[in-house]
């Protein structure tokens, strides 16, 4: 694990790796060596994990794990540019090899900004980690941001591909953790009742919206200057998209689910005009949680004069037999009233004269709702009849909650994540072909932002994002959903 | 009111009448005129409407209202073959339409046995009671059973249309209140997303279920003789089939509304293989809600070897586009483990490969449950996937109920029927021609059953009915619901 001092590695990684020991996922010889610029031993490494086990892991405590565990934890204090630490690296894989039995199985977890990815491949080619032996297995995991745009994309794949084949690599898309997607597969393709209606002779409009509640805290130095276009829609917006259109697979094997994803993908594409067909904001100061808040551009970190978004928008059109005329709107938007990830659907009203003279405000928000987090599940919204002497009828919704409903719990996204990499297991992550495709649509939005050179709308903290956001619907006869 | 000293007329009809009047529905001349057997005054009737409404009526007690209401009540004793009682009927109503201003609108509510209808008829035409004069209308409301076969029920309709004109005629089944008519009307059609997969592409079967969870209790001398297919699967369950079932009418006014419901009832048949595709059962001596219970033959008033069925089922097939080859399977019964009322669509099975392999019992049973009775609402279930890393499907289910979506009540049965029937609306109410077809549908099941000369399967009170039923559905491949 490389840039195992990070965060992520303290919240999530380590805490998934005792998990899965602890459910008994992992085989009794597995080793876990760190990689950092730290001048730590062994058994430093090890308290480090031990904390983060202690403080973040979601099964209980069990000594006997986790001195399981400890033998196979190793440390190799490190530079990229040191071909020393690298032969050490090397010498600790094969003690590990040696004594757990590991027989030269191998995941190279590249938790580092990719400007390292070059170095750490040329190093890992020059000192032999990565020779392909018969038998064994090598694989490397890479976390987005899969570049930043097309052309980065393709060179950051370059790299990587230098050592390992397509199928050796693993992009970790945790917010798509297993589960989610296989809800949505479940839901769409396990009932008889949905995929009839799943198309434009019926669907009027699909809303894919993820709205954080939080500023960018922090995370000025990432943030700014990518923009939240880069930052989720390439990735997570354009994959719930893809999984909600997409056709039925044939299986759900990785290559038949991606076939299926990546043929969505290559029919979807923004509307040129993009004036229209697309929106951007960037909070300013406002309210959130009873509490007065700073716009973006007061977050440290950020230049005062910033024009990258918080709040990013786009119509899809799909150009397919299913669901040309359907537009799907995306929208993502840090700063809003509440935070929540969902897939609606929304369908067209009901063709019928009795109820014409009905309230049209009060109809024809007819939908099906993926709620994908939090509080996972789905919502219908139809229209019922009031009780009373009139034919009124107001939308009313039924719910379901897989909290609710299911005693079982789902595995957290990164132990999924993590077990699938040993196991070989891609079917969720995305590969390179998706992320091409995805910067395809996203591309030439934002070179049309960047060609505006104009600060993005201000929405104050708090609200459901900008006027242009809004206008962008309104043209359309549509609005956003206020979840 | 003929027949005011019922049971029915106590609880139900002379509450919903002061709940008009209290709800401002009523006009201020309305009279309530009583006629019975009695030897009482005015004063007498009036105590009696007084109690019954203090103790069953839905809204608060208000003494002004009261006062209003008092003054139109009067009393008349008298029998049917009593001309002199007839006269004075004619001189209260005279002297009402004088004193109140009631003009010579007159109804006529006729909550007594079948039996009396010619009399009753012969009478009101004699004393010049039925006579259309200009801008007055007279109606005549009668209580199903409408007849007890074909036969019967076209001699009742030819006795009362002697006098009465088919518009003039209100069939109260107070079981299917406008609320649920409308809220079944309001689903199907005012909604998109239903009525594309409401048809044999879709659906696998129907269940319609009425059960009771109480014997027949004190009334024996109606029911024994009749059985339960005669007493509700005749009207209510058909009528629910009908609704089901029925194509989408241009409007909802009576006329259309009717002649949609008549186009499945004349499509609709049972297969004429009846040992087949019917079952009937008797309770016998069980379990009922933690209480030891009697059968039906130990039941005061039946006969020790009756034959009278307190638990019919059969299977209904519609031939049309729609339809062809969906089974609709009706089943009613009396000391089932509870009472519900409810329409179940069941869908057929996703045609999907990679859930083939996932346990069929627990898929299969997609269905949209329209609960009618107590708890109205609408229950969807669906196939979920079970959290966790296989990918298991499990049925969840979500609901909507009316109590708890909406803060408007629901009018009383009898309050709706009754202003439908002082304001000549008659969307609701079941025609002469629904009738016949719905006894065409039934009277050879009926006859069949007779032909058999044996008694009826015996099912232990408060279990689900007997094996016949279950068999039935089995051959079919299906099973009944428990709700």
């Amino acid at each position: 694990m490389f840039g195992v001092t990070g965060d992520l590695s303290r919240k999530k990684l380590m805490p998934a790796v005792y998990d899965l020991a602890n459910r008994g996922l992992l085989p009794p010889g597995f080793g876990l060596v760190g990689f950092a610029r730290r001048d730590w031993e062994d058994q430093d490494f090890a308290q480090v994990v031990h904390e983060a086990v202690k403080e973040h892991a979601r099964t209980p405590f069990r000594e006997e794990v986790w001195q399981q565990l400890l033998e196979g934890i190793r440390f190799v204090p490190g530079q990229f540019d040191s071909d020393e630490s690298f032969e050490r690296l090397r010498a600790t894989l094969e003690e590990l090899d040696t004594a757990r039995g590991t027989g030269g199985n191998h995941a190279f977890y590249l938790s580092i900004p990719p400007s390292g990815f070059e170095q750490v491949m040329s190093q890992l080619s020059r000192h032999g980690l990565a020779e392909r032996r018969p038998g064994t297995w090598h694989r490397v995991v890479i976390e987005k941001p899969f570049g930043h745009d097309l052309a980065s994309a393709r060179e950051l794949n370059d790299v990587v591909e230098t050592l390992f084949l397509p199928q050796e690599v693993f992009r970790i898309d945790h917010y798509l953790g297993k589960e989610t997607v296989q809800n949505m597969l479940a839901l769409r393709f396990a009932n008889q009742m949905f995929e009839p209606i799943w198309n434009n002779h019926y669907v009027s409009q699909v809303q894919v919206t993820m709205a954080e509640d939080i500023g960018i805290g922090g995370r000025a130095g990432y943030f700014d200057g990518i923009g939240i276009a880069r930052d989720v829609m390439q990735n997570h917006l354009l994959q719930l998209l893809a999984l909600t259109a997409m056709e039925e697979p044939t299986s759900f094997e990785a290559s038949q689910l991606r076939a299926e994803k990546q043929k969505v993908l290559a029919a979807a594409h923004v509307p040129d005009r993009y004036d229209l067909s697309t929106a951007r904001g960037q909070y300013a100061a406002g309210w959130q949680g009873g509490r007065a808040v700073g716009g973006y551009r007061q977050e440290d970190g950020v230049a005062p004069d910033s024009h990258t978004e918080t709040f990013a928008a786009m119509r899809v059109d799909i150009d397919n037999r299913r669901w040309a005329g359907v537009p799907f709107y995306l929208r993502t938007a840090k700063r809003m009233p509440r935070r929540v990830t969902e897939v609606a659907l929304s369908f067209k009203r009901a063709p019928h004269l009795p109820f014409a003279a009905t309230d049209t405000t009060e109809l024809g928000t007819n939908a099906l709702v993926m709620r994908i987090q939090p509080d996972e599940g789905v919502t219908l919204r139809f229209g019922a009849k009031v009780p009373g002497t009139q034919m009124d009828i107001r939308e009313v919704s039924m719910d379901f909650g897989y909290g609710g409903s299911f005693t079982e719990t789902s595995p957290e996204a990164y132990e999924r994540l993590i077990l699938d990499v040993l196991l070989g297991d891609p079917p969720l992550f995305p590969q390179q072909e998706e992320v091409e495709l995805s910067w395809k649509i996203l591309d030439p939005v934002i070179d049309y932002w960047a060609s505006l050179d104009e600060e993005p709308e201000q929405y104050p903290s708090g609200t459901w994002g900008p006027k242009v956001g809004d206008d962008m619907l309104a043209r359309d006869g549509f609005a956003w959903r206020r979840p």
